[in-house]
């Protein structure tokens, strides 16, 4: 049962912003709904990093409606000149009366002039409304502007006892086709991909995204810290997605220069003999990359966790129990020796997609 | 929204069986329902083994109001002398019109001839109205009365990474309050509890029931191939509920004196190294034990799992990583060597406690 009300609208405004994960980059995902005379006069959501913000797309559709309109923005409008100029100013010009926020920008450059720019011209200003569903969809954005480091996510998929693989390394098949069509939809939504070399190794993927309609790619980044990587690999040959194999500065340099000259791209981080993984991201997210979702196997997904590395998780359990002392865990690393030094997981959330159970949470690190 | 229709009537019969769950002992959980001209006449729930069935409460609270009034039952009502006489008669008797009936009961002794009984004497019946809620409540007595085997439920409480314990041993606390509270109102659900020697030793539980109101603790098992558990032991000096230890031929009689004259029982289950499982499954059925509640040590949960003893799995999941190889699995057994191979949980059901996470299942023993 639906009421009208502030949150009917600013639901729409984040349905919209929602659909647009995964194809604006490291900007927000941003709806925005007009309404005027208690009718929709104008919707909008942005699409692209470059191109219009979604105020401006929802006022461009309300046209002459826009004065004296409600607006309702999933983001706090921005009030500085980026690509494009300050939405704030726009809405100003426009003659709006009311603006509803769902939240503030994070954004060090806008983080509440926008919403002080709109009042300072009498403008009606109420924020907060649907805020925990708006900071949600734009959780990657919000870590990415706050820290320039990607929103990392581990996804996993593994029996109820956690193994992704038998003892003699059988893995096919673990998760369900449901389960499988969210994890295509999950490396829509991120800007790369990581796995282990072992990964390309065992199972030579492609770690495109398939869906039953197009979607987007992310960049595929394989941890490979002494280039073990067959030139023969699918992730080197199909150029369906950029490729970074991210290495050490111990790597053989006439196997990077293959490497290279197959379109790959080789990125040194540290001298150690382990990719440095903290660094990797570093650079990553000096790249431009602000989202990363890492599948495996147990061993990177291990060593990401205990670099307090990993920003969400999310894991997919077959209702199957394998056992094998010696069978590939979803996380394999040294571990804790109490049970209060575990890593612990926030807001929980469990799905159930058929016959597998999908638990997603984020993990609480504490300032120490 | 409710409708008032056969499922409406059916549903309160179910509603109190599901309450009586743990008290009716190696019987059925059954209620019954009667109603004439439209209301509520009488109600009825089987409440403990050699006592009154649902159909007589429920016929003795309608009174003359039984005659022509129809009686929704969730078990199909008995045809034959047992410690009460059969219930199909006592409803012809009473004249009632109609019958609806959840399931066909399953004990040999019935299996079809109360319904036939009730129809050749112009009584309509109507079978299936809820059957899948009425097998499931009744899963336990269907197990133990088709093959005189107890039902066995494995519980454990891990880490999302499926571990009972860090890699030091430690293991305060895995599961939330919520949990705890649910895995008690189980203890109270089985007639007997089963735990590993190792369990004992590491923490001397007291294996009882223990809720905000009182409930019933069930028989404790403790499988001691070698009967190293110490006389102090809670199980052993409590005397909250009946103590049995699983041993085998070879541990030491001296050993095995002792602990009778302590109160518990030794029960010596085959003659090789390890309790023979099985067996031991054979003789406490035997007994008129129907139903077991595992919890743990992971080996002995391993162990029923690879002997394919275990009828449903119940997996409490706390929001925490733990880590360490060799960290305590929910599950230590040798293991499969491919993924079709593994044990596959049928009609998986999820649940959220607070921040922990209840997967329930089924293990499908095919006929191979």
């Amino acid at each position: 049962m639906q009421v009208i009300d502030d949150e009917y609208y600013m639901g729409l405004a984040l349905d919209m912003a929602e659909r647009a994960q995964g194809q604006t980059g490291v900007n927000p995902v941003v709806g925005a709904v007009v309404v005027k005379d208690g009718a929709l006069v104008g919707l909008g959501t942005h699409l692209e990093r470059g191109t219009p913000h979604a105020e401006v797309h929802a006022l461009n559709m309300a046209g002459a409606n826009a004065k004296g309109s409600s607006v309702y923005v999933s983001l706090e409008p921005c009030s500085h000149y980026g690509l494009t100029p300050p939405c704030a100013e726009r809405l100003i010009t426009e003659g709006v009366k009311r603006v509803v926020i769902a939240c503030e920008d994070p954004n060090p450059q806008v983080a509440g002039r926008g919403i002080a720019m709109l009042r300072s011209q009498g403008i009606e200003v109420k924020v907060g409304v649907l805020r925990e569903r708006a900071l949600k969809i734009n959780r990657k954005f919000i870590k990415f502007i706050t820290t320039g480091l990607p929103y990392v996510t581990v996804k996993t998929a593994s029996t109820l006892d956690g193994k992704i693989a038998s003892r003699t390394g059988d893995s096919k098949w673990i998760s369900n086709e449901g389960a499988r069509e969210i994890v295509h939809t999950m490396r829509h939504r991120h800007q790369a991909i990581m796995v282990g070399v072992s990964t390309v190794l065992a199972d030579d993927p492609q770690l495109t995204t398939r869906l039953s309609v197009p979607g987007l790619s992310p960049v595929r980044l394989i941890v490979d810290s002494t280039l073990r990587i067959p030139e023969s690999a699918k992730v080197l040959q199909d150029h369906a997605a950029p490729t970074i194999l991210l290495t050490t500065e111990l790597a053989d340099p006439a196997k990077a220069e293959v490497l290279t000259s197959l379109g790959a791209e080789v990125m040194r981080c540290g001298s150690g003999p382990q990719v440095d993984l903290k660094l990797a991201l570093e650079q990553l997210g000096a790249k431009g990359i602000s989202s990363v979702l890492v599948e495996g196997g147990g061993r990177l997904n291990g060593s990401l966790l205990q670099n307090r590395l990993v920003d969400e998780i999310v894991l997919f359990f077959a209702p199957k129990l394998i056992g094998g002392e010696e069978a590939a865990a979803n996380f394999r690393f040294d571990g804790f020796d109490l049970m209060r030094d575990a890593v612990t997981l926030r807001d929980m959330e469990v799905t159930q997609i058929g016959d597998n159970v999908c638990i997603r949470g984020y993990p609480v690190w504490s300032e120490t």
